[in-house]
């Protein structure tokens, strides 16, 4: 059973939008940087696997909930846990919680898959992805 | 029965990503800019409704499904329909097609809420607005 | 003698910063995108140049000044003049000007080189890019 | 005599252009976060300053000379000197290195005027924002 993985992050300057508050894509790339900080025991991180491994995770399905704005300056936690992890598939959820107030902000989904970017075909989750992604695991409630 | 409201657009050197192609979260920004375009013929424009009503169209819930990856110069249709209009709620989809070989590359829902970027509080859908959407409202498929 | 190129555009709603005006390198991405327009009528355009013929223009030197702030919703004008090509290496000024006050908003220059993008070496400007580029080059003052 | 403030980072998966490299102004908002975190020893930091007390930094000149691509994964160190503080401008220099071999990548010049951000009007340097500069305040070369 796995734990949640935690990035800790402040609003910056420029991710404000003309509303005065953090621009609704740009929470998915809060999404993305977890996701990559999360990979970064792989050896050489997730820089090796894109770079070297040409081996990259991107998007099938996307998608956010918003519950409360954030402003320049605001310190989030973003927590990613691991859903499901199929062939070639990997389902992330995205928490991110405001640190002052500990309000709820967002919730994200991310399915990604792995694909040889080169070919750009879908391959098999590469074992040592695997091994990360199973310490963050968390069962999700099924039907009795 | 409306109409979709179309936006083509070709996608920009500094659109891609580490992986060669358009990141993901950007396609968002394709949609948000095919709904401003929506909005164009309110007096004023989307941008009189932000910068001198205080009203602006913050994203509640959003969603997309990647079909294809777009790479730079890539030409795009984003084709938006509203599916539904609430007393506060827009429910927006949006079909991105890429022009030279008609292929679907990715569809995208936003729910948003009209919202009094002051109080920052929800309020009903101005009726200057709700007449632009009744044009691209498309009945949805209902169950016998 | 030539004539500036110019390309007219809106602020957009994400280009916005915490201070409620333009961020600052997002007028590098204006006078960026008028480079591209101004390429536009190579065969294939700027992106045939990129992706096809592996040819870029990455930055050597810019800089820019700034004089008013702009704001979400202003119309701007970007006019490009040329004011030297060397053997590989291209000197462009941009002046950025409200539409509505005719205002001066900033003045850029950037100064690229033509790179194999391969070998990342920089090449000779090609026949068909020096052709446009002699289009828009304007005198500089001399000295009397 | 003041010591360079100095910010380490990884060139992030989003910040790449269509050219395989960081997008050139990009770069700014390298030296614009290591400005931040420069002043992150005010009470309250950059984000109070702007958000609390409405007194931003808006830019009057930049500039940058490019020596070296950045790709994705690259860890570089941005040092950020003080070059001159006037009654309300600042004069930045920030020397962007690659950690991994010790290329200089990048030299940026940023003037900034102290403003305050409601009347978009300039206002004398802070008395606790100039006792930060003075720490990093480097002596520039005098003719003889």
């Amino acid at each position: 059973m796995g734990r949640p993985f935690v990035l800790r992050r402040v609003v910056r300057f420029d991710e404000i939008d003309a509303a005065g508050i953090v621009y609704f894509a740009r929470f998915f790339t809060y999404g993305h940087d977890a996701m990559e900080a999360m990979l970064a025991s792989l050896d050489g991180g997730y820089v090796r696997l894109v770079r070297d491994r040409k081996i990259g995770l991107p998007a099938v399905h996307v998608e956010a909930d918003y519950a409360s704005p954030l402003r320049f300056g605001d310190e989030v936690d973003v927590a990613v846990t691991v859903e499901r992890v199929g062939r070639s598939s990997i389902a992330l959820r995205f928490r991110i919680t405001r640190v002052d107030d500990g309000r709820g902000v967002a919730t994200l989904g991310h399915t990604v898959a792995t694909t040889d970017l080169v070919a750009m075909k879908s391959i098999p989750v590469p074992d040592d992805v695997r091994a990360i992604l199973a310490r963050h695991t968390v069962e999700t409630a099924s039907a009795p």
